[in-house]
């Protein structure tokens, strides 16, 4: 994919993605968890369960589009980091809503489409109860 | 601005604001506050106080992207509701992360750039200690 | 995929498309062309062959970023009207350039993320020497 | 605005904005043209004359959304081209349609949102018979 990724193994990637979900404070109310990685694509899957202080309505368990757009700023950033060892801020994001997104835990599967000495750029793919409920894509920076 | 526009006052805005604000259970977490709203220009500006849990780093005050997407989100939402006073689910969005949001108050100011029949479209900048430190821009289904 | 989709064979997605690639005056100028259609995936290949005019530099044979743009707008549009048998103006379009795009054909392979009755999103892939080049990704209004 | 800013006066603006518009052969078929320049702002306007060739439809003249968008893109890179003296190839976009845009002169108005030694970002605005028809945002990267 890139002429600056680190060839990690399958445990390495586990780990690196773990690093980034435990670092920020708002990701104690998050609680993100690593889920799965594939070191042959590159992709990573990182879990989002369900709690109640997600919900758009007191009356439906439905996520709010502020926590989908987390799980999407996290997850652009875990696999581009995950790809360069640094840091990756975020530059842009775009995200689209497909559908209402039911309670039940979130997966954010992420991949990186490029990855350059300055700029990476991933793909994130929001899978609620076994359909897309949403869609990102990101440019992040990549740094030391 | 639009067709379909209710032409409130600043009172009736302000509380059109408020009511989307208190709605959603995550807004329990995250806690906007309606800062103002101005009838001639149609733009609300909503005020977002700093919380420890929002932080990006322990070591640092600065917002986590995900905290600056829910606010521009919810922002976005509201001007369009207000002016059409119906709810405004979210299509897609596009957030720009300009410069580090330290802490303190954010204040989103929204604005409608176009509200038809069936689609919103919002415009929303992020202001911390009096820069720009992201702008945020959606596209927002109009429903009765 | 969707709940109003029209359900085409191969030869009737292809003449669907070839319809939307005739009609308006600026394609004249671009001349895309009807590569492939899969009923199964419902995914459109549009081919679009090179011309000097469409060059960024007098030096080299790369691609300007608006033609790559327009290429992502109407292979977008193909894609959601061949489902859903009418127009679909584009609403929004988010496109990446990931690396230069040189002279030859690009292809823009195009897939409907969702469609409903009122919207529909589509995903746009541009490849070049076997190469991706750029994405995109829309949302467009599905009318009559 | 910028560390990077060279600090050019109305004429230079001017001539460096004529600069980037007759560099790419695609303009030659484009023929967009330098109208203004704010050097206290940093707005830049690029006016695109109408021609049939720019057609949605040959019933009626109405710009095809390529041409927006190719106009978005090259008025996004000059405008961040006039801040740094170097190239800025755009990383990528979002274009908003927010009306049909009919024939005559489209104006973009394009100004400056950041732009630091890697990275800048850029707002269009286009506008048709005096309305705003359009809304573009982008990131470019910023090279010597």
């Amino acid at each position: 994919m890139s002429s600056n990724q680190h060839h990690l193994n399958k445990e390495q990637m586990l780990t690196r993605v773990q690093e980034e979900l435990e670092r920020p404070p708002f990701h104690a109310f998050l609680a993100p968890r690593t889920h799965s990685a594939d070191p042959a694509s590159g992709e990573i899957v990182i879990e989002l369960p369900w709690q109640d202080a997600f919900s758009l309505s007191a009356a439906e368990k439905y996520y709010h589009g502020g926590i989908i757009a987390s799980l999407i700023d996290l997850a652009g950033h875990a696999v581009i980091a995950t790809h360069t060892g640094g840091v990756a801020p975020t530059i842009d994001l775009r995200i689209d809503y497909l559908r209402p997104a039911p309670g039940g835990s979130l997966f954010a599967h992420a991949v990186a489409l490029s990855v350059g000495r300055t700029l990476g750029r991933a793909d994130i793919r929001i899978i609620a109860q076994d359909k897309t409920v949403a869609v990102g894509r990101g440019a992040f920076r990549v740094l030391g």
